[in-house]
């Protein structure tokens, strides 16, 4: 069995079972060498029946074995290995068969690393990585090729920025972070004065503090803080495209999906989920385990978890219009309704 | 005539009208060298008029010719070519005129090609990019600078990477594709499973497929899949900042226009159009010719063709403000309509 | 005193009230070594007073010096410089302790120039930049690492890429211009022609024309025009995130803020404020002077100066699918409502 991740080798469902503490029904042993969809797996593949959308998908499946609750092994045509969360069991079986680009110790030539930047003999630097005075690239971590490292930057043990990743200034990301490709991370807050008849810019002295563990989507924003800094605290999961503005503060384990946008000093609890393209207005606070759905926008700060929307459902463009166009006139209808009550 | 799209030359309007299959109305010949707006084009360049909405500029236009439908023919002041379709016909003719930046062959010396990446001798590697083990660059692929090619990424032939692209793995993109600055595809799908207090990261083993003649804007995102493959049929075209999540497949010749986003394993018709930041929920289908306008949120799958939106119209604040917070008492108000309708 | 505002120095108060022409009331001098928040600054460093939600926090404060209007200086318990505008006096004063990255004149021997390119002696070319024939580089002009320019593209005097910038085909930028990381200027506008069952793509022969004093946020696109140029005057700031398509004109002196969109053609007035997330649609027109609100869409154009919005409130999702779910059927709503009304 092997041990290195990087090169997915083949295991027996006992293995898998031993491994991951899962028990096993069925006759004999097989060899899984990869993971599956129920509808796509052959064989030599492990699958797993997580969401009951995809429970008639059991009975005709040529996986090998397939991850189930113990009230689906009845329908389970294979063998089968019992979770009580299939999903999660799966994740961590699925991560063996996870071939990881090779990155070996070592500072690629065509990187340019300055004298006064600290990079650990364990790390990785690949080929056209920029490194500036002042950085610090700790154990174990790996820049994928052309990212670029500002000063006062801390690039955490185990990190791995997997390509095309900037950190510009005054950023310090912990342990095992992942950082997606064009992901921007310690850009300019976007502080501005107004004096008179122009804009001046505030300068934005302060950094940005990302927890371990955490996870930052492709071409995802998060601007430095003006005078303190922004922050992530741990294991917070970030998608693609989302903006987190200059001094916003996320709480450990919360998770936005993608094109979501937090402006300016905006504070959110801890194990919260904001929703695709949602918003979330400036100086605003959000209490621990509030989820926000797709495209809402948050314009008042909400002390109670729970899940919160806005927007209005789609509809065929034709009777969308006319229910738009009243949409102008509600304010005028609820004050006739009312008159008609009193008249009654 | 030069045979040469990168150093555009000069045609007489019979080369053009004789090119493109177009009928010339006009006494004599002249030399075209360019393309212009009718407000904007002078005697050497050549016009059009698709949308009605610019017809009042024609009777002053001082272009050499102008690309008219039939019914236009007579308020045009200037020799013109006769299109069915004006704007299809200048899209084809302005081709000519356009100067596409040199691409020899070869690749740069700067670049950093990986021993078992395969580049075709024809194809044209920029400055600084990057090409890993198991990459393959096809005949006439052009990449321009800084682009990142990861481990069993396939860039087909005639496709164009302007710049500053990252494919990062299992990423296959067909012939004549094109992809604009800071797109990055095949990054991570936001997968993850909740364990209890902490979040569990789902490897992401699939790729992204992309057929022939698509177009990928600048800063979009497009994540491969968990298990099975992202999919971009042929002829999709995408503009800036898109966000495509892991296992979404879009049909052919859909366009989708800037911020536009589609969660995870979407399912998206052929012939679609996507309006700008409209968003479409994960697991959803729409049917083939199904238009959605700007800004509206998709949350469940759309069986017919036709145009669908949601959002409610611009007002003036104060307005906005006495609608907006009635919508809040909108089911009460509705209760109280009926019952005043009872009690009538 | 330090005129060299890359190491910042340390200054009197009697030295800061000098230069920025603000009145000193406080005991003897001090020195002044950075700026920080009135919760968070010791006795050698300044802060301010601006937005009355902090005025708590005057009482309380350890800073060496605050900057407030003359009407709180009674509550102020440390020295104390007058101005009529705190922030816009602080922002000045804080310029001085930014820390900028160094950039020595000349181009870094990693840095690829071709010969037909101008770049000016005392400009700064970073590590890893690409300079294609026929750019122009000003005097003073800084390139960060990995900036890619692109041919007949100028880079203004003083003007600042801060990293990894891409400026694709005739983009020009005036003086002084700040870019930030990921942004992509002057990339293809979304043009594109239906020719019967495929889509053909309009060549984008404009370019992009940005004034003197913009700035222009992290992954930020602005693409080029069609046949005229896309536009934005002097002093426009842009924050991350935000498209603006070919052809759209922005008046001086406006801002929009991170992930707003403009479609193409549209004309934004002077000293407008784009919210966040906010959009336009193309051709509209919108007058000096006029706000849209977060997350608002225009969808026509706009001749009064003026707030303005669209959305509906946030609420808890249970209550929020009650309203949600009769807004299909205001237009109902409203003919019983007047048919109430005339039976009366």
């Amino acid at each position: 069995m092997s041990a290195n991740d990087s090169t997915p080798g083949r295991y027996t469902v006992a293995q898998l079972a031993e491994r991951f503490g899962l028990e096993y029904r069925g006759a004999g042993d097989r060899l899984i060498a990869g993971v599956g969809t129920l509808a796509g797996a052959g064989p030599e593949q492990l699958s797993f029946l997580s969401n009951g959308k995809y429970a008639a998908q059991l009975a005709g499946t040529r996986a090998g074995v397939v991850v189930v609750r113990e009230e689906n092994l009845a329908d389970c045509p294979t063998a089968a290995l019992l979770a009580r969360d299939p999903y999660v069991a799966y994740a961590r079986i699925a991560a063996l068969f996870e071939r990881l680009p090779s990155a070996p110790p070592g500072i690629h030539p065509s990187a340019v690393v300055a004298p006064g930047a600290q990079v650990a003999a364990s790390a990785s630097i690949g080929p056209g990585c920029v490194i500036e005075d002042g950085a610090v690239i700790e154990d174990g971590a790996i820049l994928g090729p052309l990212c670029t490292i500002g000063p006062d930057c801390v690039v955490g043990a185990q990190s791995r920025l997997v390509a095309r990743v900037t950190l510009v200034i005054r950023v310090s990301l912990g342990k095992r972070v992942l950082v997606h490709p064009g992901a921007v991370i310690g850009s300019d807050g976007f502080g501005l004065a107004f004096d008179r008849d122009h804009w001046i810019k505030l300068p934005q002295l302060g950094g940005v503090r990302i927890g371990d563990d955490c996870e930052i989507g492709a071409n995802t924003t998060i601007d430095r803080g003006a005078l303190d800094d922004t922050v992530l605290e741990e294991d917070v999961r970030l998608d693609n495209q989302i903006q987190i503005a200059h001094n916003v503060h996320v709480g450990a384990h919360t998770a936005m999906a993608g094109c979501a946008a937090v402006a300016g000093s905006a504070k959110i609890g801890r194990y919260c989920m904001i929703g695709g393209n949602a918003g979330v207005l400036g100086h605003l606070e959000l209490a621990d385990r509030v989820t926000i759905t797709a495209k809402s926008l948050v314009t008042s700060s909400i002390r109670e978890p729970g899940e919160y929307s806005s927007g209005v459902p789609l509809q065929d463009n034709r009777q969308w219009r006319k229910n738009a166009a009243r949409f102008k006139h509600l304010d005028d209808y609820a004050r006739r309704l009312s008159a008609l009550e009193k008249d009654k």
